[in-house]
């Protein structure tokens, strides 16, 4: 019980004691300005650079989006197989609605009524016979049209191909058209609703921002100089802000990337957090190590004869796909990542003692009197014979 | 060479060295509760805050997610230009399947036997004519539906429009039709299978959970309270749970987020990372500052007349877009956070010494006495007079 | 005056001051080698493991990424219904494009010449029934076709069931054909063009490598050891490499992941930043706790008869859906991450002192002798007895 009780005071004692390292103060012009040089450097970069330029006080979350868009405009063609035919949206966007991306229409190749029927092959080094057995029926060749029958028939008066079981008559391997024949599209318009979301901060925000009224929005397009805010965007200005021109595009297609970044200091008033909108061609104009440039996908509309036979057409549309890609970072005041920055930037302050204690105890001339004076020292020389201990 | 052996013996010397602080330990009531206090208040932030809360020991890794979504349900109307009719997924699904989202039509505009021809165009500030002059033939107007042809043409028996090239009839600009023509849509259920992973941890999981059987699949309806893991939503439900109306939202259509969110400790049993469902409208409801509002989008259904001219069906669809958006954070234990939080925590440690020092040395009666012992002194006046030291 | 000089020079005196705390130093060799093992292993790690392993010392960015697919390839089917027919990428690609998706139409139950009209329901516990009495006119069971009449129909000889008006005749509740119509799908190949963004570091790149040129890309086909940087896949290499088989998934459908990772060190050469390519299963096949198993969806393809009746095509489609999946990490030198691992770091190197203290003044046969030499005492006795100090 005695023991316990000085076991206990002993501990109530060293619960009120205080160690604190003793400290040997140099005064000298030297060193000290060493010592404070080092110091402000640490502290401003503490301060400057990771507070207030990296913002490392703060705790970030990344955005979740949602968008929706509406293209508005009419195109003319006039060509030999359609004749005058006006274009809308519900004919140049397909898929009609997609989550955060549309498809422009802007040229196009129309194979007319197509039917399950056999045609020869468009002539290639697969598909070039001079007789029957050149051809396999059955062979389903990956970049063919169809399915060989096995006979080898008159693609022209000169050339000689394959009998496939296909859609025909197949879609001549030609180039789209130049100009693309819905060279109008550059006019076109498309309105982008974009709502995001930090989740972590449950902070909301749309790119219609509040200040914004219905009036503007019925007569604005989108001006990175003089209508920042306006979610209307021509196609045209779309494309030629990132360095692209767009007949040229129209033409084979392509990808652009419509960039809104929301970069939100959420410790600012909220209307400071805008979008900002960039943009991009995404798909590669180079044309060295390029296979099927551009953008362009097949599909068809299906008919039916009044004898039930069914008729397709088919249309290799090449156009633009505008990918509204939504990024950014918000951050908000936190206390962990502020003390885990704190906590760094006085470790790294312990440095200075080691390049000040460096510099003292190499440079200076009363070097070995500080030394005396910093270190004590005790021997263990009993350690080296007794191995045992 | 005996340089040589002096100086390794040194090192050598050195190597086996241990350098300690010097300390002076205060025997003190207040000095020691102050110290302890601070010390507990951060180990209590480190351990409580960081490792607990935030669990600061953890690496993390954001989810990647795939949807796929199946809704089920018939609808009825009963218009006087369609008669009885009913609708079915495939009718009012739009396109029919989509990465992670789906579109449910829930109203319409329908504009039945377009063809491509000559009409006036609809009434409008751009489109208003009282002779052929105030059109321009060619002029394609970007909110116009054609290609002006000249001429200025009876719209009504009171008013004249310019003539468009375009597909006519025109959709007539009239607002959709309350209440919702699939006002049925509501009793609509869908299914939502989402499969995630974390990648950094190899760690995938299904929303559909392992205790869960076909039985209980087959009948079950989500409910926050009651079924909180069934993957069958109620499309009532999902709008409900946001605060809104189904028939109001669905006459002008809207964008509904149903988020999934995946917070998992890897720590912990895999059985308890599960998801959460939210549900939140995305769209702005407000009428202020709102283009546009709801959601639509124009499309078309092609037809072939017996003499082969092509007739369109256009239908402009209001509905409610669902966005299946996933997000979610995974921690799992790892020893480079661990510890950098722990630094960071120790370097806090050493604020103790800083503020104990201050009070030590400010407030307390003894303190000169503390500074003697605490501190000792060198001079290096022979600094200031020599200046080529 | 006298004071504010006296207090500047005071201020002045002391910011020439270099405080440095003295150290004891202990010369012996156990201590010494406890201490330079803990200081060896703690900059081991710092350096190992968060540098080097972790690369504490980069900033991260999260990758944004644009995708396009076109899929090539014919199939051939053979049944009573259709005949002979080819399939092209047009008819089996649904929608025609998407985002970063695409879904292969592998097999499918096709119910012909629908029309709205009314018919007796599909078998089931809610359609049987054995009088008009058991049916309900218009409800509209959610699992259902179509909106109950309220008569109670022969379904076939034996079999009544409720009359329903829909689009009739029914889709018959039948398992999808085995083997799968489209089993040709595992010979189409799939080109996938992927474009990567790191915003934080301004860093673009493409899946089609600088190296690859356009000869190579149009008869290459990826394989993981031999060509791994051909971007155009087999789709049955895809199921393989996800441990399934194509002809077994292609009945009921499925979701195919194509994760593309992007794991760039962008302080290396920019040509070592390469996609890698992992494909995964991300649907269930677990047939225990799945409902609907695999993936389909209905789509329809409608018609208009001569005398205008509109007759529709149901398809019920099954097939594989390829998300393409991409995800990864970049890193790049940046002086805030580093200085926060080193700092970190730093603070656990003071973990060495406490350490050795503690064997130094614990096991150590000099232990008094230690103890005086490093610790000083003050007393402050008089505090317990000054309360009011």
């Amino acid at each position: 019980m005695t023991l316990d009780k000085g076991c206990c005071a002993s501990i109530c004692q060293s619960f009120f004691e205080y160690a604190t390292p003793k400290i040997l103060v140099i005064r000298s012009k030297r060193v000290g300005t060493v010592n404070r040089l080092i110091q402000a450097v640490i502290i401003a970069y503490v301060i400057g650079y990771v507070c207030v330029l990296k913002r490392g006080y703060q705790d970030t979350d990344s955005v979740i989006s949602s968008v929706t868009t509406k293209v508005k405009g009419v195109a003319l063609t006039n060509t030999s197989d359609l004749g005058l035919r006006v274009w809308d949206v519900a004919d140049y966007i397909i898929p009609p609605q997609e989550e955060s991306s549309f498809f422009v229409l802007t040229n196009m190749i129309i194979t007319a009524n197509q039917t399950q029927s056999r045609c020869p092959e468009v002539p290639g080094p697969n598909s070039n016979c001079s007789s029957d057995r050149d051809c396999t029926p059955g062979l389903k060749d990956v970049r063919g049209n169809g399915v060989q029958t096995g006979n080898c028939v008159n693609y022209s008066d000169s050339v000689k191909t394959c009998e496939v079981l296909a859609w025909c008559p197949l879609e001549v391997n030609v180039d789209p058209p130049v100009p693309p024949m819905l060279a109008d599209a550059e006019n076109f318009t498309v309105l982008i609703k974009n709502n995001i979301r930090y989740p972590k901060f449950n902070f909301n925000k749309r790119n219609i921002l509040p200040h914004i009224n219905k009036t503007y929005l019925t007569h604005c397009i989108f001006n990175a100089t003089t209508d920042p805010d306006c979610p209307i965007f021509s196609l045209k200005y779309i494309v030629s802000a990132a360095q692209e021109d767009f007949q040229t595009m129209a033409v084979m297609g392509g990808v652009m990337g419509i960039q809104i970044r929301w970069d939100c200091d959420l410790d600012m008033p909220a209307s400071w957090c805008k979008p900002r909108y960039t943009f991009r061609r995404l798909d590669n104009k180079d044309p060295e190590n390029n296979v099927a440039p551009g953008y362009n996908f097949r599909f068809a509309k299906f008919y039916r004869t009044a004898d039930d036979v069914e008729v397709r057409t088919l249309i290799k549309g090449f156009g633009i796909r505008f990918d509204v890609m939504v990024f950014g970072k918000a951050g908000k005041f936190s206390i962990v990542p502020m003390l885990l920055n704190i906590g760094a930037g006085l470790a790294l302050l312990g440095l200075v003692t080691v390049v000040c204690d460096w510099v003292v105890l190499t440079f200076m001339k009363k070097r070995h009197q500080y030394k005396e004076e910093k270190f004590s020292y005790v021997d263990d020389y009993g350690l080296l014979s007794e191995t045992a201990e």
